[in-house]
Formats: C-alpha cells, sequence, structure tokens
C-alpha cells in the first residue's frame, strides 16, 4: 500500500503524461494550463487509495483515476466562467486569461477526454464505473445550477443547503472512492458504506471550504479571500447567521448584502464582524464534524482490517485541520 | 425496412419520451426546450438507417441514436453562445431565452445524457461505440475551435477550410452511420465504406449550408439569413470569392469585410452580387458535387443489395436538393 504522497506523485506524474495534442492550440493550451496548476489531487487519490482498501491493483485504476481528475477540472472551469471567478488555485482563471469561449469549448473537450480516460476501466466494471461517473456528472450540473439559483432566491433552507453542497461536491468524492472500490472488485455493502463514506466527507469538506473563506489565510487558500461575502453566497455561515441574527445583526446583514457597489474590504470585515459575534465558526465547525462523524461511521463499517483504513483515516484527519 | 419519415418519426416518439426531471428547472428546461424545437433527425435517422442496411434491428440503435440528437443539440447550444447567435431553428436561443450562465450548464448537462443514452448500446459493441462517439466528440471540438480561430485569421486555405468543416460537420455524420453498423455487427470493411460516405456527404452538407445562408430561402432555412456575410465568416464562398475576385471585387470584399458597424442588409446584398459576379454560387455547387460522387462511390462500395440502398440514396438525394 502506497502512503497519500506517494499516490499524489503517482497522479502528477501519470497527469503530466498524459497525452494532450498541439493543436488547435486554443482549444488544448487551456487544458494544459488547468492541469498544470498545482493541486491536492483529492479524488484520483481517493480513487487509488480506495482500490488500495480492498486491495486492487493501482495500476488498473490510474487512467480513470486521472479521468476523475480531468472531470472535475472541466467543472471548475466552467464554474469559473459563471462565478466570473478573478482567481483559480492562486492563478488567473481560464476565461480571464483567454476568454469566455475558448474556456467554454476548452471545459467541452476536457469533459470529452474525461470521459475517454474512464473508458480505460477494466472491461468487468466498466459499464458501471462509467454509468456511476455519469450519474455523479449529473449531480455536479444539478448541484451547480442549484448554486446559482440560491443566489437570487430570498431564502433558502440550510437543508436545501446541505443538499446543493452535496450534489455539487461530495457526490463526485463518493464516486471516487466507489470506482476505485468497484476496479478492486469490492462488494455491494462495502462499496455503497465507501460511497456514504465519500458523501458525507465531501459535505464536511465544503463545510470547511465556506470556514475557510471567511478565516482562512489568503496566501495559503490559492482563491479571492472573503468571495463567498462579496458575492452574497448563501453559505452555510450566512444561512446560519441570518437565522440566528438578532434585529441588529440582521439589519447590519441585510445592509451590506443589498448595498451596491460596496467596498469589498469594509463588506469582508462587516459580516466577517457578524459571524464571529454570533459564534458561527464555531457553529460551522461543529455542523463539519457531525457530517465527519457520520463518514467514519461508514468507514468503520467496511468490512477491511484496520491497518488498510489508515490512509482514508490519515486523509480525513488532515481534510478537519487543512489551511487551504 | 423503414422510410425516412417513419425513421424520423421513431426518433421524434422516442425523444418526446426521453426522461428529463423536472427539476431544476433552469437546468432542465432548455434541455426540453432545444429537444423540443422542430427539427430534421438527421443523425439519429442515419444512424438507424446505417443499421437497417446492414440487417440490424433498431430497437438496439435507437438509444444511441438519441444520443446522437442530444449531442448534436449541445454542440448547437453551446456554439450559439459563442457565435453570439440570436435564432436557432427559427427561435430565440437559449443563452437568449434565459442567459450565457444556463446555456453553459445546460449544455454540460445535454453532453452527460448523450453518454449515458450512447451507454445504453449493446454489450457486443459498446466500448467500439462509446471510443468513437468520444473520438467524434473531439473533433467536433476541434472543429469549433478551427472555425472560431478561422475568423481571426487573415488567410485561410479552402483547405483548411474543408479540414474545418470536416471535423465540426462531417465526423459526427460519418459516426452516426458507423454507430448504426456496428450495432448491426456490419464487418470492418462495410463500417469503414458507410463512415467515409457520411464523412465525405457531411462536406457536401456543410456546403450546401453555406450556399443557403446567401441563397437561400430566410423563411424556410430557419436561422438568420446572411449571418455568414454579417458575421464575416470564411465560408467556401467567401474564401473562394477573395480567390477569384479581381482588383474591383477584392476592394469591394475588403471594404465590407472591413467596415465597423455596417448596415447588414447592404453588407449582405453587396456581398452577394460579388458573389452573383464571381459565379460563386456555381462553383459551389460544384464543389458540393464533388464531395457528393465521393461519398456515392463508398455507397457503392458497400456489399449489401441495391434495395437495401434506396433509403440512404434516396436521402443523399434529398440533401443536394433542399432548402433549409
Amino acid at each position: 500500500m502506497h502512503t497519500i504522497s506517494q499516490l499524489q506523485e503517482k497522479v502528477n506524474k501519470q497527469l503530466s503524461e498524459l497525452h494532450i495534442k498541439p493543436s488547435p492550440a486554443h482549444l488544448y493550451d487551456p487544458i494544459k494550463y488547468m492541469l498544470g496548476l498545482e493541486a491536492k489531487r483529492t479524488r484520483p487519490v481517493l480513487v487509488l487509495m480506495s482500490c488500495e482498501l480492498f486491495g486492487g491493483n493501482i495500476d488498473a485504476a490510474i487512467q480513470p483515476a486521472i479521468g476523475i481528475e480531468v472531470f472535475h477540472n472541466f467543472t471548475l472551469l466552467h464554474d469559473d466562467i459563471m462565478d466570473n471567478a478573478p482567481l483559480r488555485r492562486s492563478q488567473t482563471t481560464v476565461h480571464q486569461k483567454w476568454n469566455n469561449n475558448i474556456a467554454v469549448l476548452s471545459g467541452d473537450a476536457m469533459f470529452v477526454k474525461s470521459c475517454q480516460l474512464i473508458m480505460k476501466s477494466p472491461d468487468y466494471c466498466l459499464s458501471e464505473v462509467m454509468d456511476l461517473f455519469l450519474e455523479s456528472s449529473v449531480y455536479v450540473c444539478e448541484g451547480q445550477q442549484l448554486d446559482m439559483d440560491f443566489e437570487v432566491l430570498k431564502s433558502v433552507s440550510i437543508e436545501n443547503y446541505i443538499d446543493m453542497i452535496g450534489c455539487k461536491t461530495a457526490v463526485l468524492l463518493a464516486s471516487s472512492l466507489k470506482i476505485g472500490a468497484l476496479i478492486a472488485k469490492a462488494n455491494a455493502r462495502d462499496s455503497n458504506h465507501i460511497y456514504e463514506f465519500g458523501r458525507n466527507i465531501g459535505i464536511a469538506f465544503q463545510l470547511k471550504d465556506d470556514l475557510l473563506d471567511v478565516f482562512g489565510d489568503e496566501n495559503l487558500f490559492g482563491k479571492q479571500q472573503g468571495g463567498d461575502i462579496i458575492s452574497n453566497k448563501k453559505t452555510f455561515l450566512l444561512l446560519k447567521a441570518l437565522e440566528l441574527s438578532g434585529i441588529n445583526e440582521k439589519k447590519n446583514l441585510d445592509y451590506w448584502i443589498n448595498k451596491p457597489n460596496a467596498d469589498n474590504a469594509l463588506k469582508i470585515k462587516a459580516i466577517k464582524d457578524v459571524y464571529i459575534s454570533l459564534g458561527i465558526k464555531e457553529i460551522g465547525e461543529r455542523e463539519m464534524e457531525k457530517y465527519f462523524n457520520i463518514a467514519m461511521a461508514h468507514l468503520n463499517e467496511i468490512d477491511v482490517s484496520e491497518e488498510r483504513k489508515v490512509c482514508l483515516n490519515e486523509f480525513a484527519g488532515k481534510l478537519m485541520i487543512r489551511e487551504h
């Protein structure tokens, strides 16, 4: 079995060797650029970790693992257009570096490439892996649409929010793990437990992201700090703050949310102060722990020796204390 | 064997029964809208026609056939964003009816749906069909990028143009036919002939489209008349006109191509007049016939009885005389 950093290295090596045609340059340069940005490679590493958890050979899983990473980067590329985001992984986004049309089309080509890589799954699980991958892709699209819908909805419940991040983020982590399990020929019961481990850890992962956007260190975070606050994004933090706020805090939040052309730095500070006064950071951390604990219970149910689970335990632990 | 209109009816029936979720509405309504627009269903009909040509059962081919149509509509949806097109099939384009973000994302979801439908191909040819479909999707992306690149290139050769429409249009028609052949278990030689029939008929098809844009009847054409002229699109007609023009025609073309904020109607008339004076319509028609004849030679090579080829012969003939 390999360590997380060994698996990351393997994924990065394989990605660097991925054949991407030289031309048309406007189609393929953005793909090389996206895949060349430094990243944690969480999803492909999860495919490989899960494969090893169930005693599979990671050589059979490496191509679909890379496919998941290419797919994830495709979704980031298109999401960045929709969110008009300036930065991704501390670098200029594709639509800013080139333009929107190029970002749309190179994203499309990345999606095709991801399907081609998933199609390199072993024959005995090809249909099941591909069907799961495509089903997850549907959820990711739905999650992104719900995310955009929430921007203009007056009220969003925390339940709706958790459903949305379930689709947008958690399902792909869950599928990554299940794909590794299918390649390792794990049984249905264990495959479902690893999926549920991933789905719950994915929700915890997104709650951590929400917290990092407001309370993280910009230099480590790699995205625009306070971006969620600037765009009035209805994150867990904002929804909880709106739920718990008294008259004064509510007035303060409403003022900044509805103020046109607000100064970004002032707005971030003002809303962050409300969060702090309401103890939102701690509430967010508790919510995150709730999902973390459900995830760990599913991991615990999986019928393999505890030594084999060390890697996934470590991964889950790191997730909780990460700074970016 | 079925007639073309029976096959169109079958495709339309199947498309109308396609399960598309109700929510999120902003994700799925544009998909229903796109698929609900009246269309000739050329590609799925080709899948079914080819399947019957080789003695296959079209029930085994109907789902992947629908998948090809969904994919084609996805590419139209994203192309319309990139081209900023106001009309598609005589109706408002998705990005105009909703907005660009919704058009990007619902397009993505359509692409996923198309893959899911292609994955319903019979087991014995699933990998081959899916690989061919994905390879074709790559070409379609490349073709669209080349098309956009050509807009800003100073000079484009007719050879480059034919390569571009080969990727953007012809390959998908070719693959549609080959997918039908694979499902009908045709041999490799015949599968390749039907592919080459499709590729060449596809180039003829696009040359016909170029001609219709300028010389067609707007009420029948379904797209903005003269749209290629307005956007200075380097079609076969424009490239040939630039090649054949004398000093005066060249000056005239350059004037209108480079004139900012030109009146659309005046520009269309002026450039159309140059085309007429240079005999570009007839040259375009001869070029179209060249590819048509190559296509028919490939059809002729296919080792099935002539009665079985009646439908494809009729299809190819209709293509040449269509008005939209």
